[in-house]
């Protein structure tokens, strides 16, 4: 087993589309929950069709959905709605990310469903919290990231603010959440109690920036942007550095610690200016930031000569931290993610073997297997006999009530 | 109870240091473990002396240590080597970041602590993965971000690979981890099986871009940079617009989703521009994409005259996704962040009142409150007696044995 027992016997009630709630459930579902998604039944998630190939699943969707079911109901009709309310009693886990008051107005707001089911844990994915003056707002991640702080300190030292390119006001969101659910689910298994969980995606932006916080509170100044380099402090080098090549990405990122004089002195001697080791000029990191431009020139002029995987691979080897700007199709390419078991390959009966990235935690050398996002309502049938009792000939009945 | 008493019970042994390892245990001091930090008794983490104050233990350390205790106990005196392996066989969780290879050196690898303790998590957090063709290389936070695919998808069109501000590297690293651990102590609660965990901070990186691979799959070209727009697609009017003002963060990001065209029309009321509203040049999605100067120059000529928050105002209440760029110093000053508990104050003995981000998911209506970050070993008599059941005058011979 490689993690995926770990959830095993946790009922998942997935309310959630796009990405901020899903990625929390599939984090949930690759660990072993069984994560039913309720989807409408005339075209589910919206995240099946953003920018969809010409037939099935947008591949959008397949990323953040693998090992869900789906099941297919209208919580527009009656019948739908005491459905997904039965569904609602028996899971141990509800998740939803609707606009502001949907979920409330469908009488599957925190109250009702917590009144029915006194240990289910409830979780709600906000883009402003409850009690901001923004709370009635519509949020999706590049607002999050702007109104959370991300934008202010991405982008060219004197540019304007650019955005990061990871998700992190949907998926940087769902994590926090996922680690809220399974604190809550721990509790319960010694209480026999349930919770309500609230995040805004605003607000979870806070926790991965809180360097820029330290030093804020250190300088009394909000930290500029800084293009490659850290908001923390000027330290050259440190940065992209041009490599052979005329790509998009061919740079090689590299780094000298100011805690470890070493690094620079090593740097040196690979870069073939051992005569610098001890010139003022470049002995401090003080110093060198100083002489900023020149340092640059001199790393630059080196990494020019190489490809940017022959440069990672020669300071590396030297103790210097480095790292080659890699693509996604160059990871996507790279055998040893396959080899690990990083990046791993859906079986899917639109997309056919479809390879993604996996749940990058290894279990006893192994990151849970990779199984395929469902089809709409693929599991309706599975799904309403196993958690509520209900035969075939119940469920034709109640889709012929829904239609 | 706000979340605080969810891992009430639970014994983390906590050898790492700087970001990634801390800021996973702080996510779990925050629900309620009891963290217990083992420091060298010369300076401790690193982290204390990044850029520190005058006095004390910097802004940064305290930021990613909340809530945790500290031992100081020398790993490199036989005596002290002792104590670590006798507190490993008594805690629940077990994490570490050491540079490769560092911590099988000391005698406390994974197969050495679960030999002696089968229902220990044990975790580990890397640069690259074991099996990596770099997995000896030194890794920080950058290095991971450029070899994760983070910064091939952050700059300008046409600029450089630029580093994401947040620090995904490290924290974006250390709540995946976080993840993965409560899942395997809520497994515990039924197999009383402990776990080896493994994260590279390279690997964690694709869990946050996996839009990015989905447009890879999709058009099968590595995503283009596209400043503050989306890897997703070319959408305008998508972007940071500029405000009244000239500070570094005076811009408003204004989105229009494809999938709702509302709010396209609702912004050209909004802009008073009415006269466009059926006009074939605008109506769609891919026509304001062939008019994106225009469109841009469109909406600029409107933000201009406001500045970023009576923007945001304007525009959200018109139902527009729309968010003023925020930074730190707004951030940390807005009253609704400190009245709904996202932004707390931690007493802290050399700091005083340190205002900070806490914990953003609430539990019942309030996140889980900020406690102080340790002094260098204010715990070590305390967790010996407890954990241990070592007394006063034990403490003493063995901090004698160590000096």
């Amino acid at each position: 087993m490689s993690g995926e027992d770990c959830l095993a016997g946790v009922r998942v009630l997935d309310l959630s589309q796009f990405e901020a709630g899903p990625s929390c459930t599939e984090a949930l579902a690759w660990l072993g929950a069984e994560v039913v998604k309720v989807e409408n039944p005339r075209s589910g998630d919206p995240g099946r069709m953003l920018s969809p190939p010409p037939e099935g699943d947008a591949h959008y969707f397949l990323q953040y959905n693998a090992n869900k079911k789906s099941i297919a109901i209208d919580l527009k009709s009656p019948r739908g709605l005491a459905l997904v309310k039965a569904l609602a009693a028996r899971a141990d886990v509800f998740v939803e990310n609707f606009a502001p008051g949907v979920i409330e107005r469908l009488g599957l707001g925190p109250e009702t469903v917590r009144a029915h089911n006194k240990a289910i844990i409830y979780a709600q994915v906000k883009g402003f919290g409850s009690g901001s003056p923004y709370e009635r707002n519509l949020a999706f991640d590049m607002i999050a990231q702007a109104c959370g702080g991300t934008m202010s300190i991405t982008g060219e030292a004197g540019g304007p603010p650019l955005k990061p390119g990871p998700t992190l006001g949907d998926t940087g969101t769902g994590m926090l959440l996922a680690v809220s659910i399974l604190a809550a689910l721990y509790r319960r298994t010694r209480t026999g109690e349930g919770e309500h969980l609230e995040i805004a995606m605003q607000d979870a932006m806070l926790q991965y920036i809180r360097g820029a916080f330290a030093t804020l509170t250190r300088t009394g100044q909000p930290p500029r942007r800084a293009g490659a380099g850290s908001v923390l402090a000027l330290n050259p080098p440190m940065g992209t550095y041009p490599c052979k090549g005329d790509g998009a990405n061919d740079y090689v990122y590299v780094y000298t610690s100011r805690a470890n004089p070493e690094h620079w002195r090593r740097l040196l001697a690979v870069v073939g200016r051992e005569d610098l080791t001890d010139d003022p000029r470049y002995a401090t990191p003080a110093a060198r930031a100083e002489h900023e431009v020149e340092v640059n020139e001199m790393v630059a002029a080196w990494t020019r000569r190489h490809d940017k995987h022959e440069a990672m691979r020669i300071l590396g080897e030297a103790g210097i931290p480095a790292g080659a700007v890699l693509d996604p199709a160059e990871l996507l390419a790279d055998p040893s993610f396959a080899a690990r078991g990083i990046v791993q390959t859906m079986m899917h009966p639109s997309a056919g073997a479809y390879k993604m990235p996996a749940w990058p935690v290894r279990f006893s050398g192994r990151p849970p297997p990779v199984r395929a996002a469902p089809l709409l309502g693929e599991h309706t049938e599975t799904v309403l006999a196993e958690w509520l009792g209900m035969n075939e000939t119940d469920t034709r009945a109640a889709e012929r009530a829904d239609g």
